[in-house]
């Protein structure tokens, strides 16, 4: 292992030297050397550039400062490595950059002449910042290619099973293509076992998704900076009405029904999901008391002392990160008495219903929640949850999607237990299609999409579904 | 456009002859033609093979049928575009199959010497059945690459801003050079206009998620294919013990409770997130109630009428989708009265705790948690929400980790109004990291990880924190 790659220190660790004192600094940590022996220095600075192996800078060491101290040094090094503050490379093709701590390079002994090498299904390239990179949710290294002559390896190794033998022809050196195939194994680019049960069950987005919002990454500080107001222009704290179709909508006394309300345990203990329903459809009023319940504006406010000039936020009756509520209810009305069939939004500080279309133009809508649900009954309420991602990503970054699905289960709750106490029909949807509701909607994709379904209605008087 | 592609139809798109009648199956919809015209015919029989252009199958159709039905062709051509039917290859070196409807190709006209062009930091390429694709979420195609040579020139891309002029080089013939690129265009993998802001604000494994579990996919139709119980095995229903160091739990009188209780109004209204606690802290009594009224199992059941031999449910207080309950819960305990410090998981059938470590290997979780949450007080009770993948993914595919979130937020929503009701301080927290808990708790990652993290601790007696 230790001599197919040459060695350097990761791009955002810097060595200085002051006197006698050298100073290794990364963005976290930083390690101080009083009187370093000259060997040891030497072969630290040469960990600047990418010029030896680990077999060359022990052996510098072990010249000048003896073989004790080059005993000590790869023991040192070895640290180092694991910390993730050692680069590998096989020059001039690539090099591979830890993103997280416990590092270590997979050693495998195999025939070269026998072994099928086959490119990883977890593995991918991408651009970023203007360089060809190759990452894995199961590596920790992310391998930036220097030359296309590496990306054309990859694609051979990506296109069918090859030995080393029949893979290099005459694109390349063989000894380096042998060096780079060690890179990729090492790394877990190439497997060289079969997936485990474990592994085999996982889409590559999920486990993408999985380690992006779900590990510490050496090379993303983001998620840790502070946010700062200017970093993007932020959605408005509510969105602004969508039509002048206003219909406005019950508001129950919540003082009286403190007080009349079933408890929170009846609520909890009673909760099912009921896709069948009553002849006479849910009323008007009965909506506006579930929103109300729900998800209305209770108070705007802002936070007058924070130097970082955040803006508005608001409360409303369900938890939300930040206090900053990017979801948004859009009612599409089947049947419901008192009120014209149609595609509404809910606007939470009003407490008002905006009509943006009518029901001949949403009757998709409709259909593909009855066949996402078993097809019972169609439901004669469905709520379409969207999301202003403006709203949120500024401040959370790589894990701004995640919490948005957190944020749609909770709402999820509170519709459960509110239609349960109110003796509704509730229930989630598992599966929606985020395109052809921005269609309907007019929405921007990429500024709102909708990202969960929930269907509401009357509750048949004898009623004994199960969940 | 029309002379840079070849055109095919898509490869699970099949054209039968039976007689006079033309059959065009696709694995959803079927079109049927009585006597097609010969010009029609040989330009439908030419789709089978990647060997025209738009053009030079609309002159096949003229040349034999007449320019009447030239023109009508095309426009039926464009239809089947539009369905996602035909693919476009530039060959030798690649094709792009649609993967969702309303498919189009970008046309765009630009100056070949001084366009600058990159690859979208949106685009990945990847190995899928062994073949090298690119695919990007703001794309409707998926580009198999056929040669490494369109690698090469797509690491090129990557690497810097290139004109066609000097991208091209000895590798590659600079008309097939200049299609492959007019295909990376039309397909939106090389991007000609600056990024808009809604679209600037996300992440590549944001909106690939997004995109995966939000759309349906032509060419992936195992979303919506009936689950088979041979598909993999499952995780159990419940799982079993993890150590023989027991703790039984409080059950509460749920009859009693449910006369006694706050109202489901009084919880909803007065829940927020309190990170401060009480000098005397929770007591094992209040977790055993808290855990019985969140998260038991109520009934274990299977449903013996159902041919597909699903094997066991479970239900518990918070709903889940298809009743398959892949959550599991470990208390880490920092302070409460009448339990020692540690890290426990929470056995939902019989209501017990089992010890798995002790708190000195544990307090760096206790320390992750306090450092997320604004670093108010420290956590007495630190609940870490772990996944078994296994216990879903077989049965939800690509939106399995996308529900998992939705479960979290309905068990968090869960969890603060049973402690607003129990007068306890409860907070969602917004991040965690899964491979230190792995690796505490002795879990395969790709098994069992932990997707979310919430605390609770005892109330002061008055306490005024906005959530």
């Amino acid at each position: 292992m230790s001599d197919y790659f040459t060695l350097s220190f990761r791009p955002d660790i810097y060595l200085t030297l002051e006197g006698d004192r050298l100073t290794l600094q990364s963005p976290s940590e930083c390690l101080t050397l009083e009187h370093p022996k000259p060997g040891l220095r030497s072969a630290l600075e040469q960990l600047l550039h990418s010029a030896l192996t680990t077999t060359q800078l022990t052996a510098l060491v072990v010249e000048t400062d003896g073989i004790e101290d080059g005993l000590s040094f790869e023991a040192e090094l070895q640290k180092l490595i694991s910390l993730g503050w050692i680069s590998h490379s096989v020059l001039p093709l690539a090099t591979a950059i830890p993103i997280a701590e416990n590092y270590q390079l997979i050693s495998a002994v195999f025939d070269w002449q026998q072994q099928p090498l086959t490119l990883s299904r977890f593995a991918f390239l991408h651009q970023e910042n203007q360089q060809f990179v190759l990452e894995s949710p199961i590596s920790k290294a992310k391998i930036i290619l220097l030359d296309w002559r590496a990306t054309a390896l990859i694609a051979k190794l990506a296109q069918s099973s090859f030995t080393l033998k029949n893979l290099v022809e005459t694109l390349i050196d063989e000894e380096i293509a042998e060096s780079f195939v060690q890179l990729l194994i090492a790394t877990q680019m190439i497997p060289l076992e079969p997936e485990s049960k474990a592994l085999a069950q996982w889409e590559f987005h999920n486990l993408l998704f999985h380690r992006q919002t779900r590990s510490e990454r050496l090379d993303d500080l983001r998620k840790s900076k502070v946010p700062r107001f200017e970093d993007h222009e932020r959605s408005p704290v509510v969105k602004p009405p969508m039509s002048n179709q206003v219909i406005a909508l019950e508001k129950p006394d919540l003082v009286t029904l403190a007080k009349t309300d079933c408890s929170l345990t009846q609520a909890i203990e009673a909760r099912q999901s009921i896709r069948e329903y009553d002849r006479q459809p849910i009323t008007l009023n009965q909506l506006g008391e579930f929103l109300y319940r729900c998800a209305r504006v209770k108070e705007v406010y802002s936070q007058e002392n924070n130097p970082l000039n955040m803006g508005e936020f608001t409360k409303r009756p369900y938890p939300c990160g930040g206090g900053l509520y990017e979801l948004e209810i859009y009612p599409v009305i089947n049947q419901c008495q008192g009120l014209n069939s149609g595609l509404y939004h809910y606007q939470p500080l009003s407490h008002t219903l905006h009509l943006i279309a009518d029901l001949h133009e949403v009757e998709v809508l409709i259909y593909d929640a009855w066949k996402a649900t078993g097809q019972q009954d169609i439901p004669q309420v469905l709520f379409i949850v969207t999301a202003r991602f403006g709203r949120l990503f500024w401040k959370y970054y790589a894990i701004g999607y995640g919490l948005i699905l957190k944020h749609i289960g909770v709402l999820y709750q509170t519709f459960y237990l509110v239609a349960t106490a109110m003796k509704l029909a509730p229930s989630a949807i598992g599966a929606g299609n985020s395109e052809q509701f921005s269609k309907i909607a007019n929405l921007n994709e990429y500024e709102e999409a909708s990202v969960g379904e929930f269907s509401l209605g009357s509750l048949k008087q004898t009623n004994d579904n199960p969940s």
